[in-house]
């Protein structure tokens, strides 16, 4: 048995997080982290290896070795399979045996099977798992294909159909319709506009039910009308699970979606035993519910909490929830989602006020670059709490929607953003006149004076 | 005499967007505003007509007939000279006599008269006011010239140096160092690197003590060492000063700066006028002291909480003071400053602790277009609320400070700031792992960690 002080199990974003945060916060401890794979990719990079931004896969590595050696952490290459939390102990693969002070579980997720749809494990049927061996295989499958069908409209879906219509293939996005959990049906079309621009042909609505085989590898989907659609290869794009195997040997809680539960601190039920990242349960920040949400910045805030309250209570209550925010981009256009939709707003019955505002992004608008600003608010009808927020833009809207993510999670109302001050630049952002962000507020404080 | 409600003075950002407000709060009542010029100009834009990005004043203009006639508010224009608070009466310079039951003045300021500079007001010297007219001509005045002298190293003065250089001019900048409020040294030097990259020629730390005169026109500068710079036209950009003019000929309280005494809520010492933009006073969010600052977003603030709180209190303690939140940009780098600078905390005998932390502004770092981030944030000593942050980095670094003027608002910690939540993309921002508001906020926390 060796003897380590911090244990960290896992590789990815939070993982590496979390170690940077211990060594920060206790350098007199030791960290280890015990990672299966010797390279991890950016998550949020993949999609962008398939198209013309990314040369490689080699281009989209988060640098674990040398992280690990700026920080002053042990790298172990070794497969956690079972922790003893009475002997605080951690078995591996290669049989070697670590004790631990402190261990923080940070395993991430691997794509969902997706037993619904038959023959989902096909040859020439792909998923986007964070593996840099699979993505590499599956750059080079696809090489030589003309026709793609992509399963799944969310984040990964859409980037991954847009990257390879790029790169000069034929893309049919098949879901319900573009980034549906994070944005309204009125913002989803803004994108879908692009896409179809782009030449991405779109099946919004439509649902597969069967993977269709010819000569023993996919030869094209079914849909649920029954209709069949022809292509060379086809991409699962149905959502992430969370890797609990080790976890879940050991006795640790798991929760409603098959997350490891934790607490606000990210501590399990197990003295010592932490869990952030894919791997945590999340709950929303506004329904409370629990929340499938899988994000980076997410996980790399769990990251920081748990490593400020790994021995003893520092910052009370510290991860309030996710809010659920997220960006992407489209044809230079950046979109933004924080905090719910007008959508799970009504799904949930709480009940809302909301309002859309569009102005031009820069001031005077005959500035060159000025690109149209579109911002959906969303309050509480009652006290006039920020609690959704959507955004369409440049790409500086890509910070902006960050400026609305401190805004719900700081739980300022309607009433005090109106007076909030933004720095306004002429080439930067809109006018101090028309700033969207408190314009929205302010049309949204005027129902309550209709009262 | 005519009998108004809503009665406006002015015609700059507060005042058309008092009267939106006006309009969507109490549409039942009509909003009159009475403007001396019948244009305005958009005042952050007048830098750039100076250089290529806009052809001509016409470009830079406020449309205030289109935005009064898009509000529902009549224009007059004429001239306000003096308020009688008792008959609730204001009288101008046609003879004509308007009735109120609520008057906002928005008056706002012309450039200060920098009587410590010997001949400031010789032939071939200029000021940068916001008068269409005046600027119309100094364009054509400046049209010939070959070498420009800029006095004052804030925002105008760097701004307008940096468009006269790119319009092919020789340019001389004189001042302590480049804006000295917003920045402290180590970011003005970022700066620096870049106008003198462009070519303007820094004099940094010198002063002005006259105007040389030959043939009855500037001949050059004189500087406290004696030495004379030549130029063939001099610009003097030494700050603004409040337009009192109406409001201290009707017995309103005037205050340390020079500018009208208002409360949170906007109001002067007379029951219904209220002051609001560049002629009233403001207090620093954090100092709590009186402060200079002139911003448009602090005044479009001021407009809003004005405009709700005109009839009866209903946002209470509405306006908390300007953040002195500010951006601006040279050579697509942005620079914004938000809360106190480190040499501020100091003056001020706050005990502050703040750290610098430099990341790549997208991820993987290979991306095109990747431009480094540099923050540096600032935070009480004692219980950790964000008092100042200042950034460079690409254009959004234009809406990241807004980000960060929000978590100063609403005060913040650093010790909540590392659980916030940001949306991060490979295309549009750092990575979630480096995300440096974030990192600078854990750098921080660690200090607490240490004792």
């Amino acid at each position: 048995m060796i003897k380590k002080e911090i244990l960290v199990i896992g590789g990815g974003p939070s993982a590496m997080v979390v170690a940077g945060g211990c060594r920060m916060f206790y350098p007199n401890k030791s960290v280890s982290i015990i990672k299966k794979d010797t390279d991890s990719m950016v998550p949020c990079g993949i999609p962008y290896v398939f198209g013309n931004l990314l040369a490689s896969v080699e281009d989209d590595m988060i640098p674990c070795g040398d992280m690990a050696a700026k920080m002053g952490t042990e790298l172990i290459y070794d497969k956690a399979l079972k922790i003893d939390g009475e002997a605080k102990t951690l078995t591996c693969k290669s049989g070697e045996v670590y004790s631990y002070e402190k261990l923080i579980i940070a395993t991430g997720s691997t794509p969902k099977v997706p037993k619904k749809i038959k023959n989902y494990d096909a040859k020439g049927v792909f998923q986007v798992p964070k593996s840099p061996d699979y993505i590499r295989k599956m750059q080079s499958a696809l090489a030589d294909v003309q026709e793609v069908i992509i399963v799944g409209t969310g984040f990964i879906g859409v980037e991954v159909a847009d990257e390879l219509q790029s790169a000069g293939k034929k893309v049919t996005l098949i879901g319900p319709r573009l980034l549906k959990s994070s944005f309204d049906e009125e913002v989803s079309v803004y994108m879908e506009k692009i896409i179809d621009k782009n030449g991405v042909k779109l099946l919004k609505g439509e649902r597969v039910t069967e993977i269709v085989i010819k000569k023993g590898r996919a030869y094209g989907v079914k849909l649920k009308s029954d209709t069949v659609i022809k292509a060379d290869a086809i991409i699962l794009a149905t959502g992430y699970a969370p890797n609990i195997d080790v976890a879940q040997e050991s006795g640790i809680h798991i929760g409603e979606f098959g997350a490891i539960r934790v607490d606000e601190y990210m501590r399990t039920n197990i003295t010592d035993i932490f869990a952030i990242g894919d791997c945590a349960e999340k709950r929303d920040f506004i329904t409370r519910r629990v929340s499938p949400v899988m994000l980076a910045s997410t996980a790399t805030a769990e990251a920081r909490v748990a490593a400020a309250n790994l021995f003893s209570i520092n910052l009370v209550k510290s991860f309030k929830g996710t809010i659920g925010i997220f960006s992407t981009v489209m044809n230079d256009q950046a979109f933004g989602s924080a905090g719910v939709t007008e959508s799970q707003a009504k799904k949930e019955g709480i009940e809302y006020i909301s309002t859309v505002v569009k102005v031009a992004g820069k001031h005077p608008a005959v500035l060159p670059n000025t690109q149209e600003q579109v911002i959906k608010l969303i309050a509480t009808k009652k006290g006039g709490v920020v609690i959704g927020a959507q955004l369409v833009g440049g790409l500086d809207a890509g910070e902006m929607i960050n400026m609305l993510g401190a805004i719900i999670e700081s739980r300022y109302t309607i009433f005090d953003l109106i007076g909030l001050q933004v720095a306004t630049h002429p080439l930067l952002t809109s006018a101090p006149t028309t700033y969207p962000v408190m314009q929205a507020a302010q049309m949204l404080v005027a129902q309550f004076f209709k009262e």
